[in-house]
């Protein structure tokens, strides 16, 4: 069988599977999520020995430490995954819900239900707990999924995914509500991109250059993000012991990630005070500040921020810094280099604070809180399966909520359109 | 100036302009509204005049009188284009709309709010009153909208957004909220179709070779159906003249548009005392029938169904009719051959009603009434932009809140991530 067809193939058991997923009660899902933690915890032993041949593979092929360490699964790494398992079980079910109920003038019953997407197909890189949580939160939404891992963790996802097409079978779900692509040829994803007639949306979840690829070739709607390149703007009333907590917290806490700060935008009535407290901590921290004309003549021993500085995410101790004149050059700076992924505030003043709030057009918008605050279980969505930044859909994090759509119901008694 | 880059500073207009609609308060977004509809009655013969130089021309190209009809403005149309206005105007304004708001154990409260989606793109085919009705649910709802009529009504077109700019401006908002593409080049749909960064949505409205053609060109997302293949189920428990006059009603009363029924399944049970009645009165109306072997071999005058009728979109006074031995065989039948857009059942069973409310995964779903209820005005949301039959976004009609989106927003004290 050519590589085409056996992804078609996945793709027709996949739409299979969804229309049984579709009417699924809730315990029945809860069952097999519980049934997953438990035989995850039961093959331990073998699962830990297929990641050694993905591990092998890759000081074989010279992987970076930080990615063999993504790659590796060890005990904790597995209670984990099975942990996860059970959270998604005890999440409350979106399918079923009716969102709003009217009644038309002819006495037509209306509602919005929530419903399943359908197939999702999911593409990914190098973690392969990535596999259990995608799959958990599909199943739980009522959607069949397509997995597609990177390459250098194939053995892992294909035991794991065998693992999860057990319990499916023996709790009495369709089996290829979770499938994976069992190739680590390059192709797949090319293939998996042109099933627009069986999978219905695309999440891709890794680098830049992984989403580029798979939106400029997707022929199925893509929910994802690029980059996230946050700003925290410290207003001129801000409370500035708060405003440093925050900024600190928020390019410091974890900065690889994409709701870290990647550039500081700072009121200049308050850049005297302000500024040499924040530079100060920052470098104790070890974090490489690059700033503004302005920033630069306050602090000379700051380098100065290239034009390509502003809308670059650094995934590390950088930060870019300006000091701004008005609110409105902050918000001028924020629609010209942001990327609508998440920006705060940080101000005790009521105009400022909900203006900002109005005009900032990110799918999280803060005051006075971290943007690292931007992530489905903090803002209490539960689990993720990723951040939206297309205004499309579900802009902004997708918990279990987001994983549906909603069709209409009509309850008539005879009615005929005049 | 090539006709790409007026096509690129229209994009960067509409962009800008989106950034001024998004904070507009309701009542200024309704003045404008009224006035347009001021306008286009005081410039009423100047229309008739532009719109007589399309007519010319459509008449010299050989048009069909269909399109020619759809081409034309009288003063009665002109009179529901300035109405509809001003019920726009008197619709609520989603936008700022809080959905939900709920406060996290660490005191953050976090708050959904509606938002508008940006710059729509709005691509359809000859009547001009579209371009009104298009423009007022974008500007109420707060986006930026791109117009690209056929080329048949450009000079309509073009002396409508000047009124509608006009009007803007008066009102002192931005005259870019609606732009129209003055050019009949073909490659103009392209160019607009490849403005990712500057478009957030394409809808297009017309008739499927359109809709294709824009979906598979579009790097942008786009909401549309491609055609609606409608069922009406007639159970086994159906009150027979309920069901007669829901089939007859979703066939006959307006046989042109994508929300009639277009295959009628019909339980075996009752087929013998439904069906004779029933074909009578569409023989009466002139509608031609096409069975399947069990209605021929029921009726031998009717023509037997071809395997790609069912799949077919008649538009027109044909219907499919197949007799089935059970409701499982309806839902395998519509999960085959719809196309996820309107499905009915007329039923007296509690259990079926349910069962199909649930099982057919289509964006509208009735009991006991007829599919051409499938409409955002008579469904309850005010007007209605078109139908949209992908999963995404908004599945079903989509009125002025389905032309939203919502971001978080979040209110700290201050708050960190642990």
């Amino acid at each position: 069988m050519s590589i085409a067809s056996m992804i078609e193939a996945i793709g027709m058991e996949a739409k299979k599977a969804a229309r049984e997923l579709r009417q699924l009660r809730r315990d029945r899902k809860d069952a097999a999520l519980e049934l997953m933690a438990r035989k995850l915890m039961e093959n331990h032993e073998a699962l830990i020995n297929e990641n050694h041949k993905d591990l092998t593979s890759a000081h074989k092929a010279g992987l970076s430490p930080a990615m063999i360490d993504r790659l590796t699964l060890d005990s904790p790494g597995i209670e984990g995954m099975a942990e996860g398992l059970r959270e998604v079980a005890a999440l409350p079910d979106p399918v079923g819900e009716v969102t709003r109920m009217w009644t038309r003038p002819n006495g037509l019953r209306v509602g919005k239900t929530r419903i399943p997407l359908g197939v999702i197909g999911f593409i990914y890189e190098s973690r392969p707990n990535v596999t259990v949580d995608a799959a958990s939160l599909c199943l739980k939404s009522g959607n069949a999924v397509i997995l597609k891992g990177g390459s250098e963790a194939i053995h892992s996802n294909i035991f794991l995914a065998g693992l999860l097409q057990e319990a499916l079978e023996e709790t009495g779900l369709p089996r290829n509500a979770v499938q994976v692509i069992p190739s680590t040829d390059r192709e797949a994803v090319g293939i998996l991109l042109g099933l627009e007639d069986l999978v219905d949306i695309i999440i891709p979840r890794g680098g830049e250059g992984l989403i580029r690829f798979v939106t400029s070739r997707s022929r199925i709607p893509v929910l994802k993000h690029y980059k996230g390149v946050c700003h925290v703007y410290v207003d001129r009333y801000a409370d500035l012991k708060m405003a440093e907590e925050i900024c600190f917290n928020a390019k410091v806490q974890r900065p690889g990630v994409c709701n870290a700060m990647e550039t500081m935008l700072v009121h200049e009535g308050i850049a005297g005070e302000f500024l040499p407290r924040m530079i100060a901590r920052f470098h104790e921290a070890g974090v490489e500040l690059r700033g503004c004309p302005k920033t630069v003549a306050f602090a000379p021993d700051i380098l100065p921020a290239a034009e390509d500085d502003w809308p670059r995410e650094f995934l590390g101790l950088v930060l870019a810094v300006k000091i701004v004149s008005s609110m409105d050059e902050a918000l001028d700076h924020i629609a010209q280099y942001g990327s609508n992924h998440t920006e705060a505030i940080v101000t005790d003043d009521y105009r400022n604070a909900q203006r900002f709030l109005a005009e900032v057009d990110s799918s999280v918008v803060l005051v006075n809180a971290s943007t690292r605050f931007n992530d489905g279980n903090q803002l209490g969505l539960g689990a993720e399966i990723g951040i939206n930044t297309s205004k499309l859909h579900a802009f902004g994090p997708m918990g279990l909520e987001e994983l549906t759509t909603t069709k209409f119901i009509v309850y008539g008694q005879g009615q005929i359109r005049q």
